[in-house]
């Protein structure tokens, strides 16, 4: 690690810091580049332990005191990584938040394993349908990790679990969990079924079946939750075993507060999930 | 209803309206006017429903197709409500955010309860102590809610509940669960004591029993959940009849995944509260 003072946020090296608030651009940014970004060095130390390479950090004059933490971080990687030091105005102009709160760091991808490389030995999976909100992918990634979920597979269109504001919201959990993308919707769910899961979608409908009395039997279990809007597509409901549902109260259901937003659900599911037998 | 064209944000008439994102300035405002505002047509025709009185409404002119729903949400009110009409870049130079989501509603609020009123003939309640964010508050009266808990306390500092995002996050679920606020933060706990509240204080320290095996037991349970960063005061937490917590992974405590956020863990230990004996 070497610290190299920078004085204007227009230089070339700060270049993956760019605009971090612009989700658009910061997409093609990324997947042309490979890489992400981290912020603050708890999150930071867990990426790379997780063993994602750094190709840089960010440090506004006023986190100076956090070199130390930093280093001790990047002990482990024999990686000559460069800390560039901004003033704290030009690291503000530079990312479009402020960054007193600590280092970013801008880290490479790695290639995501297959989805039979990440369900091939375990029993529990939660499954994400086309989330389109990064925090949302980052709490529920926090929850299925915490609470010992095995490994996470996301629809081809879900929202990146390494966009920022994921991985921050995640804790770094985002670290913690293996997971993989299908390569396409229609038949993503046709290799979980052949690998011997049971597919429960979870739906706040009605009519579904309550869903701890769902867990028991089954050895391998892939839950499906659906998009923050509409949930889960009729095609993924058609394709699962069963349809699930957490039980609402019927006097909440009367005053029109008839589902929990997907974070909660996620977290009662992935909780269930996860009891022994 | 009627509805009243007005065409300057500095319009006295729209004054419930001024600065709504300024969190300490609305604060003051909305205590000294004794007012709250509801946002979408469907959270004020909860609030409606819950019997809180509409002092106006606002409408940007690109959602005047709303009039008809607002209109029957306020039949029962027998009132003549006003409901400005303004062009968009007004609403939203005045409330310093898009208003084109739909209609706001300013509304009055009505003395809060006694604890010993929300509480005395129920046998679930949840207690928040301290929490600072409006959006975790409103997301957790929103599972309170939807999942069947019988009422909300809250400590002397807590956030509001009626305060716009906490009413958004909620979806309107504010309006479902009876609430009350201690008038003593020392003291607070004594009075559900007192009443044969058995209290559980959730944290994420190892050491604390199982949630789960906890609630079997005592047929009046009072959940204490403390603030976001420091989680329950050590008074409260001695005060309490047991320290409860929700299981971990161990994989991912090694790994620096060591707790859920303050909404996960509500959803959850609701969840478990809830369920039948």
């Amino acid at each position: 690690m070497r610290t190299v003072e920078i004085g204007s946020a227009g230089d070339d090296r700060l270049a993956d810091y760019t605009r971090l608030t612009d989700a658009g651009l910061r997409t093609h940014l990324e997947a042309e580049h490979g890489l992400f970004i981290a912020e603050g060095t708890k999150v930071i130390t867990r990426a790379v332990a997780a063993g994602y390479p750094v190709r840089s950090m960010l440090l506004g004059r006023a986190r100076l005191g956090d070199l130390p933490a930093l280093g001790e971080a990047c002990q482990s990687m024999r990686q000559d990584v460069p800390v560039f030091v901004v003033p704290d105005d030009v690291a503000e102009s530079l990312t479009g938040f402020r960054v007193h709160r600590g280092a970013l760091a801008s880290l490479s991808r790695r290639p995501l394993p297959a989805v039979r490389d990440v369900v091939g030995a375990v029993r529990r999976v939660v499954v994400l349908e086309d989330l389109v909100d990064h925090g949302n992918v980052g709490a529920i990634f926090r929850c299925a990790a915490a609470l010992g979920v095995d490994a996470v597979v996301l629809s081809p269109r879900c929202a990146d679990p390494l966009y920022r504001r994921a991985v921050k919201v995640s804790m770094g959990a985002v670290f913690a969990i293996p997971y993989a993308r299908m390569t396409g919707w229609y038949d993503g769910l046709a290799e979980l079924k052949a690998s011997g899961f049971r597919l429960l979608a979870l739906t706040p409908d009605d009519r579904a079946a309550p869903i701890a009395g769902a867990l028991c039997a089954a050895s391998r279990v892939a839950l499906l939750l659906g998009t923050e809007g509409d949930g889960l597509s009729a095609r993924w409901q058609d394709e699962a075993d069963l349809t699930v549902r957490i039980p609402m109260n019927p006097a909440a259901r009367a005053a029109g507060v008839d589902s929990l937003n997907v974070v909660a659900a996620a977290a009662i599911a992935c909780h269930l999930l996860t009891q022994p037998d």
